[in-house]
């Protein structure tokens, strides 16, 4: 399925095309969480999110011919800036199928990188049989978005980088959407610090991974109210579903006002623009929402895609 | 008056003390620039500012006596909690005089660091008088903004460091406010990088030093409007006029408008939380206000401390 071999080969095929990004600690970071916290951010990322490190595990796997033929994905999100990005620097083809009413900065990124964009009505078509359909005709391979082996692999190199650089953890705390980063870091970090309890936070309003994981049962959300955009993900998948249950040791939620208070603290006192789904692992802990002492915390921050004046609104109107 | 061996002495104090704040590159901003930028990051500093380094290099040379007594500083902006966590830092009592009407986010990450903070009305007294008299009462130690010795000392390790960290530059943009980053910047490149053009830039509403610097007298502005906060001081000091004239190679102003483009790139695409003056130097790069061909660049980024609400008010109405 996966293994840690597979992260480790991931790692390998990264060196020099991703940044190894910084793992930030902070003195007020700590004094606020009350526990040492050792943060992964991979909002400094290339197109500031993990998903450059699957993308580009998953298409520079590809043979020739494959990549002849290009890629193609259908994402509104960072996926589609992974996928668009990797395109142009593996110099292949590729085609992001986005809804026509996409915020500009993200259309505006996703082109920037050089990828081909097609737009349609999410109120009259599906964009999964938009990719297929264009996939059949040209021959694209569909790049999903979390549920493959080597999307997961790549993920997963971000947990094994804070490990190797922060040293021993006794709790890492990692973002749930689909479940790619979590698997995957998961995978890692049972390697290489067995000790360590791994835990996956969701937003409160989507928390079907949560509820598949207690019950082991697919639970499913259907566009979830949350401003974690990078967690609407409807449910885990076939490949992450159960490599969550059986690398993951728990699961939690945050409400987005726990995800604005630990946004407004990374921006305003660590200086880094961070995303909402990108503090999820955070919020769990600034918001005292889960038991800790005296503990060595790793958390990834998954991203820092965000409009930053609707997150200057949040701010104000949570009164920050 | 203030060597080459003033900052590598500061450097030595601050060693382990402050940040070492990263170089931070990337090529988005080297295509949008047409050169090769490094940036200082000082947003990412000890309270968010190269202010922690002069402010400690100059506190932390006290006499025990001095120490035992306290310091006092004037000021709303970084200077005031670079003095206050310097006083956390090394014990010594801080007592900072501020406007009644600072942004309360100022006045709470100053009291934060446990400063003791006198409030004063600006438009019936003045803070030097109210300084003057509690320095006098209490045998505080007034540390000064920027035109002491040991401040500009302290200050021109940011230069040190990263000439240390980026190897040759050909040009180095330093912003500019009264002085004291610019010419302890100055003097570390020219000895580190003699070949190295070195820069200030100012606020074009505020051109005080770029005026003083061309004329070779003189000159003051009064509360400038321009959002450069950090660049409204009205002249540079009895040390920093001469320094600048001295080791400085050019100045130059850029507008408003230049600064808002310039934060908003920082913050939307390398997700740093930059402020208005932090960005002096940057925004002469990016908006092409100098001429340069086929050069590394290295910048100063001075400061992150900025109302993220206000800042992204900026942003809407530039219609970034």
């Amino acid at each position: 399925m996966v293994t840690f071999d597979d992260i480790a080969s991931a790692a390998a095929r990264l060196a020099g095309i991703a940044h190894r990004t910084p793992v930030v600690a902070s003195r007020l970071l700590d004094a606020a969480c009350g526990v040492r916290v050792l943060l992964k951010c991979e909002n400094l990322q290339r197109m500031g999110a993990f998903k450059f490190r699957g993308a580009y595990n998953a298409i520079s796997r590809l043979s020739d011919d494959e990549r002849a033929a290009g890629v193609i994905a259908y994402s509104s999100g960072n996926h589609a800036q992974a996928v668009a990005l990797v395109g142009q620097v593996l110099g292949v083809k590729a085609v992001i199928v986005m809804p026509h009413n996409a915020p500009r900065m993200k259309l505006e990124a996703t082109a920037g990188y050089g990828a081909a964009i097609v737009l349609y009505d999410p109120a009259t078509a599906s964009r999964e049989a938009i990719a297929r359909q264009m996939a059949q005709e040209h021959g694209y391979v569909v790049i999903p978005p979390y549920d493959h082996p080597h999307i997961i692999a790549g993920q997963g190199t971000a947990a094994l980088e804070l490990i190797e650089d922060a040293g021993p953890l006794d709790y890492l705390f990692i973002p749930c959407g689909g479940g790619g980063l979590l698997s995957g870091s998961a995978i890692a970090a049972k390697t290489l610090a067995p000790t360590c309890r791994v835990i996956g936070v969701e937003p409160a309003a989507g928390d079907d991974a949560t509820r598949s994981f207690k019950t082991g049962v697919l639970h499913t959300v259907h566009n979830p109210a949350t401003i974690a955009d990078g967690a609407r993900t409807p449910y885990l998948g076939q490949y992450t579903f159960p490599l969550v249950r059986q690398y993951v040791d728990e699961m939690l939620t945050v409400s987005d006002g726990d995800l604005i208070r630990a946004m407004h603290f990374v921006w305003t006192r660590l200086k880094l623009v961070v995303e909402p789904t990108g503090v999820l692992g955070l919020a769990a802990v600034f918001n005292h929402r889960y038991d800790l002492h005296d503990a060595r915390v790793g958390i990834i921050i998954s991203g820092g895609n965000v409009d930053v004046v609707e997150a200057a609104a949040w701010f104000s109107a949570a009164a920050l």
